[in-house]
């Protein structure tokens, strides 16, 4: 039981090799500089197995509270003015959260509005002129121009800013933080990345973007601003832990769908639905209030634009899609109309799914290649959309206008229902008027209500192919791109093909069949269910169709659940996040933590030699390192608790060694450290391992890990099952789980699970050669 | 280390007293009947603390998944048809859930327009006769025979039924089963019970029992009926768990809310912001489907009603007070009145729930007295409402029908803005609007646009005075009673006169001032910000007032939060149950698990004697007991796991004991018992102590624990800080926690924690005679 040897001497003999475990599992690191740590018998099931390891360059979070005495002397010392500077504090970063992400939002909405106008514009004056070639070049120039900066700026500055963001933004509220995604630089890239993009005609949205960009402001105001790039705030210390951190980047990805929607409630259910992993009521209270600054900012900005203040900027009030006092009376065969349409809805939007999927895998063979091939690849389809939007209008056969509509038309301008495009005077090109225009015109038209005659079938069927096609092939291209806009702009099209089809037997409008198909298609692929529900309700402004839409969402996602996975969830895994689902595999109900845990382990002392934890730092990544205390501190070896490297790195540079090993206690760190020297820096601030400058005679001195030292970790027993273990890793959110023996007399702690050793590939890897298929 | 003696001895000697716990803590119970069994020192700290025992009866729910031998065996022979049978069943119970909340919401509504428009309406009638103490008698008469018989109901058949019933749902859905809760009897009650107490014009609403109501069908369904009254489905056994119970019955909750306010969607966010205390991202998709169920249900009867079909049924879309196409422009001036509304609504909604809490807690006193009490105590609140609905209008004088209106007036019917009452023809009595009217319509009238002159300031303050007065006192009598309705209704009445008051200087309608008041109301009493924003849309279909709403909310809930909790806390706090909060209290992060477990532990062997199971499941209510493998079956003593008292019940009543202490096996359990023999009963409904029949020679037999003993319980070391507990034991839904102790060579179980043992109040009760204020 007593297996370890007196450490006391000085020679550091066997100093790392206690407890059945050692320091290292790579043969060529052993012996060769330290011949007196030897490798004793382990248990390796597996190379994959280094406990604690992280294996791709991705940090989970940490959201342990941190209960080490250091931070209890500081919560005790803590005077009431504090917390109440706290709460305070903690409001305004949201409010400043909510204002920054309506501002940015009406901005990008201003911009888009603008540059997209005054590019429709220019091409339909020069077709008013019937100098159609020039038209072409004028339009496919200024799109080829705006995607080519987009993609620009996200191919050399922040190629984290491209796509979509929401997958990237749950996987950090899941506990990854996946590098730069939330940097400063993504967050410029994204922003204006995003307004290039969308002007260039892409089929694609701002929301997703919006997601991103609602988020890095919330991780930019939260950690107080950018050290790199003298923007920083010392007042906000406070908040440098994963808690706050996550609670803060919730309220920006609520703000991001409240400012992209004009959706305050709908950002709230999305940042629950979709985004966030834990939950708790206090943060639903934060996200409302994030949002409803949102409101108020978009309103007042929309108010102040009122009457042309805002140069193309388009009169719209809050609701983007007015549907309102549109009558919803509807029988059984209407029922029957939208059942069909939910079933075929879900299918469609499955199919987005796995071709996506698809796209997805070959475009990144071409994006690696580097930047200037990512910029072609924009260039590319930014053609190709181009040639779509002006070329295939020429396919429809010019329409009257009809007699009787307050409407204009036809219309030149920068939107409307009746685009000229070639027609004579009194005709309009009803593909043109889906084509060229803005993506939410588009939506706009496609949604509006006593319009049965305005689109014939065909025009709807090619915009449909196009649509869905060309949303296809934009996502994952070099520049931000949201998912929203796509489908539903494929699915209004998709509803009101079956609107148009089933007119005869339905009384329902086209317009709501529109409506109804975009949440066919949402409910498809993106799986989410109330949110979408409220965001389409906020967008429409139609509560009475609130059933009708309740249920097509429930049929889609129902048929698409049987065929894949959502689209989030799909990019998750496809860019090899190590996402913890909420529920834990069948398959784990049949092993237990000690199968995982496997692989050599390094412990420390409570009193330990500062040269053996240099060596442990420099040879391992691990994140944090079990403590045991050994005699003569403890009667038997026992588990003192956790050490993060990121404290120990921060001990270590504050020197400060002993030359005897003698505990030196609490006081002395508290004299040489603020309390928040400890707290956690954003991504990749922190002191790194090349920062230490320790020299040759205090590697063999001393230093007390005690105060840094995470005294209550969560352990589970080695015989525990492992879906309990995974339950109580991801309820509470842990980085790290001590697994200790079961029966006594043996080393204090087996192992550490981290959330790699609960990736189902690590697993199988781990058992494939043992039981198949498991 | 080895502390156990040899148990092999068959005379039973030292059976029960190993590992340093013995059986008993009360010590008339120990040498009397069993001379052997002897008492070993203790570290008891305090009386309160037996460990494992429930002190008041009240059952907390069990969210462990059961691991053990037996259910895996289950879980691997279930073949994919049972799955999928499962699945489908899961989803049909959702679907029967919705419907029957449904039907039940709408038949509630019927009866009550029908049951309090007959008595309206025979009361007009007499007046414009000018019989008016005629008029009173059948008022008053009629509102108390309907108030006499719903307490009635209440007092003699389920007394569980009086109140909202969301507390005690809320506190269930923390793990709190307090009986009959959820009993058939109480479902039966809580419908006929709230259209008695609805009927008889209290100032109490329909929505808390509604919710009650779907939560009590969730149950009954979810259970496969009730046993009691032989209505049993056998096929539902697979649901007999925690947490599919769980699931059906947050969805039953939401389908309370969607069915009351006719808002699915809000149903399905009271649920989860207000009711569950956990939540995955499955379920929302279950509630989800749920409430539209119930909105589809709703709609189809309301369509089907439509004509007078249904009596004096109204003709009432789905949209309760549609406040829809009203102009919300709104500038500096309307924003600062929001605010002093918000700030003063919200002081009041707090001072609401401080009078709530004093009141209650008089009536407590009066109804602890008996059945007749109570139903004198309704009768008397019966006669006050009465005298204050028909005495109060005469204070009103009478107003000329405005001229250019197209509603009637005065009206003499059941609803309407205009109320004759005892006005010469041509004119109204704006005081009866309110008051002579069911509070639905007195609630629409309030809201009603465009409606500035009809209530004068002085007729608002009486009926704000009355309204907050009766709404006070009227909850806590033995009626099934909403708060929503009163708060509503005093609310609007309050945000009317501000609007009035403020008239001059602010273009916003009255009507939309008195939905503000309702919000500030809202949220200074209930303290939902999100559920109660969208209950509210859902109500008026006026979505652009969504933002003046939100910011309403918000300053009131603010307000509000900084003098007392919210009023479902208050109540749950005041009838003593044992909620465990979201966070742990910061005094717990200065004390060790190991401080609050204290008392004797009760242990079993890995193979029992009997006759020591029969004696502990008798001295003790103790709902789990852990089984501690000793030599020979272990090296050395090991924690094997938790038994369940009812699993232990099971095995009893199965018999199979063997005369020798030798392990039977899982195959032999297996042989003996179906699978869903151990599956979890309703309330009340298993297998009690009083029906073991074990024979004398029974008792020195031994029985095998193993098979039902569940091998991976959640464990903490002794050392581990209690906050760290209690966020582990909240998070994952606990019911026993296991502590160990950290260093070895001492028995393998230190103590177990429920539920109780994180309640503050224990808590200080170990600690205040050491540290007072700590």
């Amino acid at each position: 039981m007593d297996q370890s040897g007196d450490i006391e001497t000085s020679d550091g003999g066997g100093m790392l090799e206690r407890n059945g475990s050692s320091f290292y599992d790579d043969k060529d690191l052993v012996g060769a500089r330290e011949p007196l740590l030897r490798k004793r018998t382990m248990n390796t099931t597996s190379q994959i197995a280094i406990v604690g390891a992280n294996l791709c360059p991705v940090e989970s979070l940490d959201y342990e509270i941190v209960e080490n005495d250091l931070f209890k002397q500081d919560w005790r010392s803590r005077k009431r003015v504090q917390i109440f500077q706290y709460i305070t504090l903690k409001w305004t970063l949201c409010l400043l959260i909510g204002l920054g992400t309506g501002f940015v939002g009406f901005f990008n909405n201003l911009a888009v509005e603008n540059i997209a106008g005054f590019k429709l514009l220019q091409t339909s004056n020069l077709m008013l002129e019937r100098r159609f070639f020039e038209a072409f070049v004028a339009f496919a120039g200024c799109n080829l121009i705006l995607a080519a900066l987009a993609a620009a700026l996200c191919a050399y500055i922040a190629p984290a800013a491209a796509g979509s963001g929401i997958p990237e933004v749950k996987a950090y509220l899941n506990g990854v933080d996946a590098p730069s995604i939330l940097a400063p630089s993504t967050l410029f890239v994204k922003i204006f990345g995003s307004i290039g993009g969308v002007s260039a005609g892409f089929v694609l949205g701002k929301e997703g973007p919006m997601v991103h960009t609602g988020s890095c402001i919330a991780f930019f105001l939260g950690q107080g601003g950018s050290r790199k790039y003298h923007l920083t705030w010392t007042w906000l210390r406070y908040f440098k832990n994963d808690r706050d951190r996550r609670d803060l980047i919730t309220c920006g990805a609520a703000a991001g769908v409240a400012a992209a929607f004009r959706a305050p409630v709908g950002g709230v259910l999305f940042a629950l639905e979709e985004a966030a992993s834990w939950w708790r009521s206090a943060l639903l209270w934060r996200t409302f209030f994030t949002t409803a600054v949102v409101a108020v900012v978009l309103r007042a900005l929309i108010e102040f634009c009122r009457g042309g203040k805002c140069g193309l900027f388009g009169e719209g009030g809050l609701i983007m899609f007015d549907l309102s006092a549109s009558v919803a009376t509807y029988s059984v065969p209407d029922l029957i109309a939208v059942l069909v349409l939910g079933i075929l809805g879900g299918f469609l939007g499955s199919l987005y799914n796995f071709f996506l999927d698809k796209i997805l895998r070959s475009y990144s063979v071409i994006n690696e290649k580097g930047a200037p091939y990512k910029i072609l690849l924009t260039i590319a389809i930014s053609l190709l959309t181009s040639c779509c939007a002006y070329g295939l209008p020429w396919l429809a056969k010019c329409t009257p206008c009809p007699a009787n509509i307050q409407e204009q038309c036809p219309t030149i301008g920068r939107s409307g229902n009746f685009k000229n495009f070639q027609c004579p005077p009194g005709h309009y090109n009803d593909l043109a008027s889906l084509f060229l225009n803005t993506n939410d015109d588009a939506i706009r038209n496609l949604f509006s209500k006593g319009t049965y005659d305005e689109f014939c079938i065909s025009t709807l069927f090619i915009f449909f192919a196009a649509v869905y096609f060309l949303g296809l092939v934009t996502y994952g291209i070099a520049v931000p791109s949201g998912l929203f806009i796509p489908v539903i702009l494929a699915g209004a099209t998709y509803g009101r093909i079956v609107g148009t089809i089933l007119g005869p037997i339905t009384d329902l409008d086209t317009g709501l069949f529109a409506l109804l198909g975009a949440a066919s298609f949402l409910g498809g692929t993106m799986r989410m269910t109330v949110s979408v529900c409220v965001i389409l309700l906020e967008l429409t402004n139609d509560l009475l169709m609130l059933p009708l839409v309740m249920l097509v969402l429930l049929i889609s996602k129902t048929v698409a659940d049987s065929f894949n996975k959502g689209v989030y969830d799909q990019i998750v895994k496809m860019k090899g996040l190590p996402y913890m689902e909420a529920h834990a595999e069948p398959y784990m109900r049949n092993l237990v933590a000690g199968d995982v845990v496997s692989g050599p382990l390094i412990t420390f002392s409570g009193v330990e030699k500062v040269g053996n934890i240099v060596q442990a730092l420099r040879i391992t990544g691990h994140n944090a390192f079990p403590v045991v205390n050994e005699p003569p501190f403890a009667d038997a070896p026992e588990l003192c608790g956790l050490v993060l490297r990121s404290h120990l790195l921060v001990l270590l540079k504050g020197k400060g060694f002993t030359k005897e090993r003698v505990p030196t206690g609490v006081v002395e760190v508290l004299r040489r450290f603020g309390a928040f020297d400890f707290a956690k820096p954003g991504s990749g601030k922190g002191i790194k391992f090349e920062d230490l400058h320790i020299l040759e005679e205090e590697m063999d001195m001393y230093v007390d890990l005690h105060p840094i030292t995470n005294t209550s970790p969560y352990t589970v027993v080695e015989t525990m099952s492992l879906a309990k273990a995974a339950v109580l890793f991801r309820e509470l959110g842990l980085r790290h789980l001590c697994v200790v023996p079961k029966t006594p007399g043996r080393p204090p702690i087996v192992g550490i699970l981290t959330r790699h050793d609960f990736m189902p590939e690590h697993i199988l890897g781990l058992f494939l050669h043992v039981e198949p298929h498991k």
